[in-house]
């Protein structure tokens, strides 16, 4: 065992932050999370931020290593139960891999949310893939500052030819971080991907869209409308991308109308909808959501199928009254569009409205518009957006599939 | 217009029931039930139970029409917002029908839960259909004292060669009707029947079996577990007829492990894998649980995929503390069956555990058992099982899928 094998190996120790008394007992129960009000030690504000640390108990029990950040109220994020945990490339290569293997067991062809953050035990980390691009979020200082090594990591995991760092969520500005959205790699800015979902083809930008390009999460509802949108007159309001409405064109819809007020949203869907040759049955219109469903009510239009997929009506705690009213009022007008028998999909993406509190909005939205029906299903995001079970806050998106009477 | 033609149509009129003061406004929001303590009328408990009545606010406002029983708590359930609905053979052909073009919208094969009671605007009445037998369970007054019709109504819209009673639900006590269980038509006391779910056949008892004979409500349930048991290694606690194992041998899964205390409920199974050609990939278990995974756990068994669907530990609010650390017991023992990268599937279908409580139980679980993970799917019963938006505590099955580390 002679030569560089007598050099001993070093372990890498983290710093240890230690929590108040009785502030483990969270993390015991399998939180993943450490607020900056729950650190005892005042020395942890000069580490680094987003740093890998130790977590000590009060008790003097270690719960892990964290990614810390003491500029941040969410100051420590676990992501392992034991410590010093060297967050290299080898490391995230194993967590994206890992990460990729599930999405593997779960989908036929390389369209998915590929890492979910806390979830697959990246917290901040967002992977979204496209065949062979991959659009990154480091909405963290942990992995803000380990972005090297995550981008090495992915592109050695999933081959990718494009990588476009989207660093522009609000998050990132909670965290001391600047925004900043660049191709590392490739030529996605001049640009754009075909995405496939369910059977249908769809034209996303990766650079430019919201969020990464294109809402993966609605996948499994988009297919559940679909199939129930055979021989159906559909709206689609807030169509954005135009997943929910060419899927059901797709699935046999004989005439959807789809809303929104971007123009570039619609000539992104209509370019869509010639791709799937459904077109012909397809009608974009530029206009205010809420501005359609009055005129549309007015008109007495009624619908077999009426999607209302909007943005988040409550970005932020304060905003959690009106955002609320909106949600009602929504559900008022969209019901009102339904014909007698009719389906009628609503959702939330708010995180800051629980899924208790969505499902009694539209109970009353439905109650103000003199409907009655049934739920048929209350679903979230699909199984590419895992939840950690400490964190049930984090399902941000709720929806609800009714048929009215 | 002489002869008959000029004897004057007659309107029923319902009894009227007067709510006490500010006690209509849940109705207003979308609720359907009246309790016995918000009646102001003492005359109501005259009104034979069963019979269909106005509902009528302080204010004068009419409510619709409800079926009312003053013996239970639950006095009254609405079955319409218009008053003095007649509940004929028509009525019930109607509400019937329409469940029935629902399921059609939702499924392949006539094999799933016809009506489910409220949600179905038929309180109390729950129907199965298992091609062309149906199962009917009246669970209310209202549903019990109508029952001729609602059987003359079923079996003119799906052809029933097969009508089996089972009126042997515990919620019958409550109303004060008799425990009754019975072939109205046919013959299936003697036999039993094939259902078809997700390219499956099961056999099934209509008359001896738990509840109506088979568990429709986890039929998605199975088929997402069983999307992810190509190859696997799958244990299958409380599997009663055998649903979740038999498909995810059909799925691919390489072996099967079968567990329940009930001779009769594994030999059904038995029967199922054999009609299904998996028998030589099951291994079917008599055995308490528990008791099985303590000693599965202590033998050093992983599997790849773990499934644990019990009945109710929770049957009243009584047994909720106790229930509730049943639930996270049985989360610690099989998670501890699960190898790394597996699958665990849990469910409870306890009324009184709410969603949010039953999610903290497996959390914990999991932390008592040192294992982390994610959430791929939160889910409650299929489609044919639909919630009224106004009773979401009806929502009573709650499952999770998870992937361990």
């Amino acid at each position: 065992m002679g030569g560089f094998g007598d050099v001993p190996y070093v372990r890498l120790m983290h710093p240890i932050v230690k929590l108040l008394p009785g502030r483990h007992k969270r993390l015991k129960a399998g939180h993943p999370w450490i607020f900056s009000n729950e650190v005892a030690d005042a020395a942890a504000k000069l580490i680094e931020p987003g740093s890998a640390v130790t977590i000590m108990g009060d008790n003097g029990e270690i719960y892990g290593t964290a990614l810390f950040n003491s500029h941040s109220l969410l100051a420590g994020r676990l992501v392992d139960l034991e410590r010093d945990i060297e967050l290299d490339t080898e490391f995230f290569r194993n967590r994206i891999q890992r990460a990729l293997a599930l999405r593997d067991r779960l989908f036929d062809a390389p369209f998915y949310r590929l890492v979910h953050a806390e979830a697959d035990r990246l917290p901040g980390l967002i992977i979204d893939r496209y065949g062979d691009s991959v659009v990154l979020q480091f909405n963290t200082a942990g992995m803000d500052m380990h972005g090297a090594a995550i981008i090495e990591a992915v592109e050695a995991v999933v081959a990718a030819k494009t990588v476009v760092l989207r660093n522009d969520a609000p998050a990132r500005v909670q965290e001391g971080l600047p925004l900043d959205v660049r191709t590392i790699r490739g030529t996605a800015e001049a640009g754009s991907v075909a995405v496939q979902e369910n059977g249908a083809i769809f034209n996303v930008s990766l650079a430019q869209g919201q969020k990464t390009g294109w809402f993966f999460d609605q996948r499994d509802n988009r297919a559940f409308v679909a199939s129930l949108a055979r021989g159906a007159r559909v709206m689609d309001f807030y169509t954005y991308g135009g997943g929910f409405g060419i899927q059901a064109a797709l699935a046999g819809a004989v005439q959807v109308d789809l809303v929104d007020r971007s123009t570039a949203a619609l000539e992104n869907a209509a370019l869509s909808a010639a791709a799937n040759g459904v077109s012909e049955r397809c009608v974009f219109l530029k206009e205010d959501a809420f501005s359609a469903m009055e005129r549309s009510s007015g008109e007495g239009a009624r619908y077999d199928v009426v999607i209302s997929d909007p943005p988040a009506f409550v970005k932020s705690k304060k905003d959690l009254n009106r955002g609320s009213r909106a949600y009602r009022k929504m559900t008022r007008l969209a019901s009102r569009l339904v014909a007698p028998g009719g389906i009628l999909f609503v959702a939330s993406c708010s995180h800051n409205v629980a899924p208790a509190l969505f499902g009694d909005l539209v109970k009353k939205g439905l109650a103000d518009a003199g409907r009655t029906g049934r739920i048929l299903r209350a679903a979230g995001a699909g199984a590419d957006h895992p939840v950690h079970p400490g964190l049930p806050e984090t399902a941000y998106l709720k929806t609800l599939t009714l048929q009215l009477d």
